[in-house]
């Protein structure tokens, strides 16, 4: 990478597929990685477990996780930290569900 | 840090106040500082020259900035990503302008 700014614009919630997600990653820069993901209904509970840690954000629409044990209702404007190797499951996301996350590698990975 | 999740909301835009600008520390997870910014109508143009990486999304609002002799517009859901050491000027910002920016520390910093 050149030592120049970088820009671009993130697209809109109705370019989201109408069913399961879409993640487009926007820059990688350092050990992080930033993506914005537009949701459609979502066909079945989806479980993840990431080496990185991840902090995400609903721009808009809502979605339905389970961490540790409980429940998490997210709606537009909430976001939510999930440290490197914590399982957790999306349950459900409205349809036009925007988020923006980060990844962070931790050093060494 | 224990090994759980952390969650919170994003404030409103129209908390943001009248002139100036108010940045909150969202979340630090390892060299990353995760803020939202709230601006008010700019009394003067602001330099800034930051020691770390920076990526910032317009969420509400509108601002212009000058970065490397380039003047850039921007609305709301167009990101800027600055390197380290890249001098900018906020120049203008629209009343309720809401900001999200992710800082990363290099390494060594």
């Amino acid at each position: 990478m050149d030592h120049g700014y970088v820009r671009g614009r993130l697209r809109n919630p109705d370019e989201a597929p109408a069913s399961g997600e879409e993640a487009r990653e926007l820059l990688a820069f350092g050990g992080a990685v930033v993506e914005q993901i537009l949701s459609g209904r979502l066909e079945a509970p989806a479980d993840y477990l990431q080496p990185q840690d991840e902090w995400v954000v609903v721009l808009a629409g809502a979605a339905m996780l389970e961490v540790a044990g409980e429940t998490l209702e997210l709606a537009a404007r909430d976001w939510l930290f999930l440290p490197a190797g914590l399982p957790h499951r999306l349950v459900r996301t409205e349809p036009g569900t925007d988020w923006l996350a980060i990844h962070l590698h931790r050093p060494g990975d």
